[in-house]
């Protein structure tokens, strides 16, 4: 790779760092896609008519702090408008945050395996990252050595493993973290139960960040909708790192209508939890380790072929799933749970991968 | 404002930095809206087409590079693909900028009065911002002391003068910017002759980086749009550091349409442009001096009463012009070109406001 004399120009930091590599988008049509956690639904019908709506509106510029959506989130949570902030996905927010608190050289830490953006976000910033490795049934580890982190981030339920933590277990992290923001990332908490998400704790903690994505829920992935959440004094600070048009008209409607329907989020949900339900029974049945989810993934070991094997395989069938070649993930897949009919072709084509299906006693377990 | 112990979460750098406040965005139909260079005119009906049929497909991911939009973008300017960004406005790619280029320390420079956000930019990024002055007619400075920044900003055409500077100026700010990039911020340059630009000097100039928006001149500010030109080795850097979805599904299709619709742009630019013209020749008639732009807004200075008071009195009459505090620009007023409908109740509203209109000789000439 080419850095050449033009290399003068960046900063080393950006220099020495590696890219973040996002899940495929494959452009032939007719692939199963469940590799990227994206809802196979189709979003809100109310979503669909509040962009068409808005299309005539589009040579202005957006209202800037999408005040709408802000007050929608804020009824919703039971928190004020001035504690949320809308952005451009919640990469955006977690972006922000880094801007907002990091100086290079900071300490930023993570519980992982998890969201490696995090990583890529820290290398940017010139931070050092530093891992807090879960257990191997992927809970907190005993010890929090968090005072020197200026932010700490946790997915919840995590990515890859769709674990789900209790509130105490945040709240243990937030007094632990003495220093920085704790950064809960609820990506993922509308498929688990009602009373999982971290807001009601922001009363409790000063140092505490929720963020949310639309992508997921409310299968809202292509048009980048985040939120984020935090005390007043904090987000007031946050505010001026923000880029002031950062969501567009589209996107800002279109959150308003997501979140206005909320009928049609439990509705989905609860099929969703279902059939994640279904996928892990059966891929137990399979032979396959399946840590318990609370999203609308579940990740699965497996014991032969390798999973990389599998993956490939899966894909020449036109089925998509994640491959995380990192050393505690290699023998795993992730698999987003599809629909109902989705999740047939795929069982239907592993038992057809793995050997002695349904009768081989896994080895791993 | 509270800063108190929440404070303690934040960089100094952010905490001690003023928000950038963008234009005023009314509530109200019906507001003649000549305060933030947005297109009166539509968009391409090709944009509208686009959007309503990827309306279906929002549930998943777009294409992380936006790779039919810079295929479009590179025939269209003669590059290559891969020298192009797009990003969520060009405000983003002006923030990626930092964020590749600038520890917390360095120099940046920007030609001033114009985009104050590169202030803004700065400050988030902790560097010394430091202001060249334009001579009074809006001119570049005799020297050019560029050695130290990293960053060099200029637009042109400039805002809020409408300045357009030849391919000869910007040669020699990349010359004299031997440690930085100079970013060359194309937002209004589809206004002015088509030969203006500085695209074809990113072949002479590694250091050279364009930016553009599509918020302007395709009138599409509420879907946010940027792009970004630069030499491959230079964006192959810039790359690590964009949200790797930061460009959503239908501002994709959008700015793909936009691009292809060249017909569209040449008629609607040439249209602006004689609006721009009578606007100029009236608002000299009515006692103004009027800086010549190549921009879709001029820059006007009155002699009486305080430009406060005139930007007051048009709002009154339901008029939005852009008033800006700032030492040398608070006898003037930016006004953007709109409909010849609009800019007819405008100046008949201003013939109302400024004393002894057409007689008066303006003092300040």
């Amino acid at each position: 790779m080419a850095v050449c004399m033009n290399s003068r120009w960046l900063r080393k930091s950006v220099l020495d760092m590696t890219a973040y590599v996002p899940g495929e988008q494959p452009r032939q049509a007719g692939v199963i896609k469940l590799n990227a956690n994206e809802n196979p639904y189709a979003p809100s019908p109310r979503v669909l008519a509040a962009i068409r709506r808005e299309i005539g509106r589009i040579s202005l510029y957006p209202e800037s702090t999408s005040r709408g959506v802000r007050e929608i989130a804020a009824r919703l949570y039971r928190v004020a408008a001035a504690q949320v902030m809308v952005t451009n996905g919640s990469d955006e927010m977690l972006r922000i945050l880094f801007q907002a608190c990091v100086d290079a050289g900071d300490e930023v830490m993570a519980f992982t395996p998890s969201y490696t953006y995090y990583r890529t976000l820290a290398d940017i910033q010139g931070a050092r990252y530093r891992e807090l490795p879960f257990t191997d049934d992927y809970r907190l580890p005993a010890a929090l050595p968090l005072g020197g982190a200026r932010l700490v981030f946790l997915p919840n339920p995590n990515a890859p493993s769709g674990t789900l933590f209790d509130l105490g277990e945040i709240a243990r992290i937030c007094r632990a973290a003495r220093r920085g923001l704790v950064v809960i990332d609820e990506a993922y908490i509308d498929f688990a139960d009602a009373d999982a998400s971290a807001l009601p704790l922001l009363k409790h903690f000063p140092n505490l960040v929720v963020t949310r994505t639309l992508s997921k829920s409310y299968a809202l992935a292509g048009l980048r909708i985040g939120l984020g959440f935090a005390a007043r004094e904090i987000m007031m600070q946050l505010e001026k790192v923000r880029d002031y048009y950062n969501v567009d008209r589209l996107a800002q409607v279109a959150a308003a209508a997501a979140l206005g329907d909320q009928a049609w989020l439990r509705r989905h949900m609860n099929h969703i939890a279902q059939t994640r339900e279904r996928l892990s029974r059966e891929l137990t049945a399979l032979g396959a380790h399946v840590w318990p989810s609370a999203a609308n993934f579940v990740l699965a070991r497996f014991s032969a072929p390798p999973a990389a094997e599998i993956y490939r395989r899966l894909k020449r069938r036109g089925i998509l799933v994640r491959y995380f070649a990192a050393p505690r993930l290699r023998d795993c897949l992730r698999i987003t749970v599809g629909t109902d009919a989705q999740i047939d072709i795929l069982l239907a084509a592993l038992a057809k991968i793995l050997p002695n299906k349904r009768r081989q006693k896994n080895r791993l377990r």
